[in-house]
Parts: C-alpha cells; sequence; structure tokens
C-alpha cells in the first residue's frame, strides 16, 4: 500500500471534541447557550432511524443537543411546511435538518420543504438562499454543506495544509445537490481548478487522471478504478453503497464510489468507506449547528 | 481564416424581433399586456449613460419599455434600498436591474441591494436565491443570468444544435458573480463537463486546449492566444476592455479577452468584439423582462 489512510472517524473526533470544548467555553460567559439541533424525519426507515440516532448522540456527548420530530408518513406537504415554520419560530432552535430520503405515503416536494428553513437556521447550506451565497464566493455569509465541508476539511487536514486546496487540479464526480454541486463550489472558491463530471461526461477516466483531488460522488459502487487515479492523488470517496447481507443475522456492507483496494496502491491520500466521509459529515452538522447557535444566540461573525 | 464569425449583432436582433412578436401577440388577448424595464443608475458615468441608452432604445424598438430611474451620486445605501423596495411593490414594474458599477460617493454594498429586488422581478439572475437555483440545477424555476444566457443561445444558434453543448468540455476563464461563475453553471446544467479557470489556475494554456468550448470572463485583453485554441472549438469571447482615445474627438477603441486574429485561425466558431456577446446581453435581458412580465402578469410558467 502506497497512500496514507484518511482516518474520518479520527478527524471527526477532533472536530467534535473542539467543538464541545467551544461550547463549553462559550457557557462560561453565558451560562443559558445552548446548541441544538432539530431533526425532522418523517416516516420510520430503518436507515434513517440509524442515521438520526448517531447525530443525537454525538450531539449529547459533546455537550449540544439533538431532538428529533417523528413525523407519520401520512403527513401532508402543508402540515410538514407548519412543523418547519414552528421551528423557525421556536427560539430554542438553532439548526433544523430534513432526514432524507422522506419516508411519506404523500407526494411531498423536499426541495420547497428545505427552502422554507430559515437560512439562519439551515446547518447544511441547502437553503436556495445559502446555495446562492456560495455559488457568488460568499463564503463569510453561508454556510457550508456538512458533506462537501468534511471533504474540505479531510484533504486541508491529512496534507497538514490548510491552503492545499489552492492552484490545485480538483476533479468532482457527481453534480447532486447534496455533494457533488455544493463541492465543487466550495473547492472553487478555495481557488482551486474545479472540474465537474457526470452522466454525460465522455472520458471520464482521463478526467479523473488530471486530478490532484479527486472528490467522488456518484452513488456507483467501484465506479473507480485504480488506473483512473493520478499518482499521488488525495482520493476523497462520497459513496455509501449498501450490499444487502445474503444470510440472515449479518451485517449489510458498505462501499466506496472507488475500488480502494486498487486506488490506494496509487493515491498519495485515501479515505475508506466506511471511517471515511461518513463520520466527517454528522461532525460538520453539529458544527454548523454550534456557528449558526452563535450567530443567533450572540450576535457572533454574521456580517449582514 | 477558418472560424465561422458568430455576429451577436445579428442574432441579438432576431431574440429581439421574437421577443417583439411575442409581446404583440399577448397584447392580442391582454391589451393592457407591458414588459417593463426599471433601470436604476447611481450617478452618471458615461459609459453607463450608453449602456442604458441602449437598453431603453432595444426595449422600445420591439414594444416594450425601459425606464430610467437616475439616482444622485450622493445617494445613501437606505435611500438605494427603499427605491428597490417602491419598484418592488410598483404593479407597473416587471423587471429591475441595478446599473453597474455604481458611481456614488457613499460606501454601498452592491450585492446587498442586488439582493433586495424580488426574484420575481430579478432579470439577471443576480439574487442569491436565483443563483442558488441555477446552481442546484433548478432551471425552470430560475432566470438565466443575461451574459452567460447569451453565451449558451450563440453557441447553441452558431452550431445549429440546440443539444450541442451536452457531453461537451467546456472552459470557463473567469469565476465573477455576473458572468464566469453562472456561465459554468449554466453550461454544467446543459450538461457539460465543466471547468473552471481563473487567476490561481497554473495550467491554463493545457485547460484551455482542451476545450470544445471556450468562454472567456477574465477582464484581460488579449488573454488567450491563438495556440491556446483546440482547433474547432467554439469561442465566446465576453471581454470588453476598452482602449483610452489617443487623439482628442478618436473614439475608444474595444478589445476582447481573446488574441482574435491569431484564434480565428485555429477555432471553428468565434464572437468577436464589438459585436459578439455584448449586444447578446441587452437582447437577454428584454428576454428576460418578458420572461418575468408573463410570470407575474399572466401567472405564466411560473411553477411554485
Amino acid at each position: 500500500m502506497v497512500a496514507e489512510l484518511i482516518s474520518g472517524l479520527e478527524y471527526s473526533k477532533k472536530v467534535l471534541t473542539d467543538v464541545g470544548i467551544h461550547i463549553a467555553e462559550t457557557r462560561k460567559s453565558h451560562p443559558n447557550f445552548n446548541s441544538v439541533l432539530a431533526i425532522v424525519q418523517v416516516g420510520n426507515r430503518s436507515d434513517s432511524n440509524v442515521y438520526v440516532g448517531a447525530k443525537i448522540k454525538k450531539a449529547k456527548e459533546i455537550g449540544a443537543e439533538g431532538r428529533l420530530i417523528k413525523l407519520p408518513s401520512s403527513i401532508t406537504q402543508g402540515d410538514l411546511e407548519r412543523e418547519i415554520k414552528a421551528l423557525n419560530l421556536d427560539n430554542e432552535i438553532d439548526g433544523i435538518i430534513i432526514q432524507l430520503p422522506l419516508d411519506c405515503n404523500n407526494n411531498i416536494d423536499a426541495d420547497h420543504v428545505i427552502d422554507m428553513i430559515d437560512p439562519l437556521k439551515d446547518v447544511d447550506g441547502l437553503t436556495r438562499m445559502n446555495a446562492g451565497r456560495l455559488m457568488r464566493g460568499e463564503l463569510q455569509r453561508t454556510i457550508f454543506p456538512c458533506t462537501p465541508f468534511g471533504c474540505l476539511y479531510l484533504v486541508q487536514q491529512a496534507t497538514g495544509d490548510k491552503n492545499y486546496v489552492a492552484g490545485k487540479e480538483v476533479v468532482v464526480l457527481g453534480r447532486s445537490k447534496i455533494v457533488g454541486a455544493p463541492a465543487a463550489q466550495l473547492f472553487l472558491w478555495h481557488h482551486a481548478t474545479v472540474t465537474i463530471c457526470h452522466s454525460k461526461t465522455k472520458n471520464i477516466k482521463e478526467k479523473c487522471l488530471q486530478a490532484d483531488i479527486l472528490i467522488v460522488a456518484i452513488g456507483k459502487k467501484h465506479f473507480v478504478k485504480g488506473d483512473w487515479i493520478k499518482p499521488g492523488a488525495v482520493v476523497i470517496d462520497c459513496g455509501i453503497n449498501v450490499d444487502e447481507p445474503t444470510e440472515e443475522g449479518k451485517k449489510s456492507k458498505l462501499h466506496g464510489d472507488v475500488d480502494f483496494e486498487a486506488a490506494k496502491e496509487v493515491a498519495g491520500f485515501i479515505t475508506p468507506v466506511p471511517g471515511g466521509v461518513g463520520p466527517m459529515t454528522v461532525a460538520m452538522l453539529i458544527r454548523n449547528t454550534f456557528e449558526q447557535a452563535k450567530r443567533r444566540r450572540l450576535h457572533h461573525e454574521f456580517d449582514e
């Protein structure tokens, strides 16, 4: 193995510990300070239950709070919108996320519901307002989407260089609203030369071979092969592809979008799946909630 | 000369004529229909006066209307904001643009003022809400920024293929809020593989040589050389660089960001400066105003 393994598990602990210290510090001067994340879950998907449980547990561990608002799968668009409005007005709530995908019997426009979140309580940067700010390079006025933020942080930490991204060739595979599209913007405004590839890209292997930093979020198991990687590149794998368990009682296995075994022989740095980007997303969600809590409760760093 | 010249002058006339026909058609069923663009100009820059005059003239020629709101260079941020609020509420106004740069004695946050424009009256796609929609690929819900829209239209018309962009390698030079950043998004969501280059890009010539379609908006006279162009590429030059006149009475000369004389020997298609992207921007502004007028006055095509 050539590549250095980037442990998202370890780095996420560091992020969470730091947020915990900052919360404790803030409470010294503001005893009632809190950092409360509201998680809106519609229905009862078992994978969502696991993710939601992890978020609440991680928040609690560092002295923050996660509150589950669990809604029936029979909910209507109107009722779901009213829930978001109530959370926007609730002075106790600092951040709001909607657990996706919705497990709902009715046809709900999830984009519209997400966009109803007050941009000041948006902790995943998915409202159009905050997405627009990111696209325009207004980094101080937006909040970074959790997964892309986790990717950026891992690159900076693994290379030991906060400015590592500047001037580098970054190739992003995928243009989803949650990962690919905002990751491209985030790396662009950290001064990378960014190329965005997707299902319509013709010479995707060639493009990958140019990447100093390769961000993969295409949702296909082992899509990126070992010989697509430029020697020494930083490879960040956002894929979470689940193998169904073949035997009862056996755990289902997770796979990334990158053929890890082959890629690690070529890359300079690489994230594993699981234990790479996944835990960073949760850590950044809790960190973003704290940032919004500071802005809203302490009028901190808010420049509008 | 190898390249086919793309005449923005001719194509812009076609766009404007079409809008004129649509306005006349609409008035048959809605006699009071109008399409009114409010142009907010602060101060009295002579170049701005020329641009504003052209917009009003072009609008009038096709049966639409441009209204100049000329404000003194002594205006404050607060007063300018109140002007925008009044235009938002004015039922007669379909589109609002702020002529940039502001010619103002006070320190005004132009981004903030632009963002106060009602997204339904935004005709340059520069509000954060509409920029966010563009970044997320919500093409039906946003309005395309005028210059990038003009670039896209020229590529489609010159090649005679509405889907020409899909699967092509597009390189955008520049990441400004008005041209480069939104152009990258617009071409991405028309399914190109997009690379965004800027001042921090290291191997910019190499990148340009990969481009099937090269969009240049970097603001430097003749920055792109002839040997940076892939043979047969479509070259769209958004640069407007002004040579000051050396003798009194002589007209100042405009130059693009591309070394046109050299590039036209290599490219497949190329826009001149002047007479390329410039007139398209004005045409798309008037077209966008008509689109917003239809949405707002006739509740047309508005899907939220």
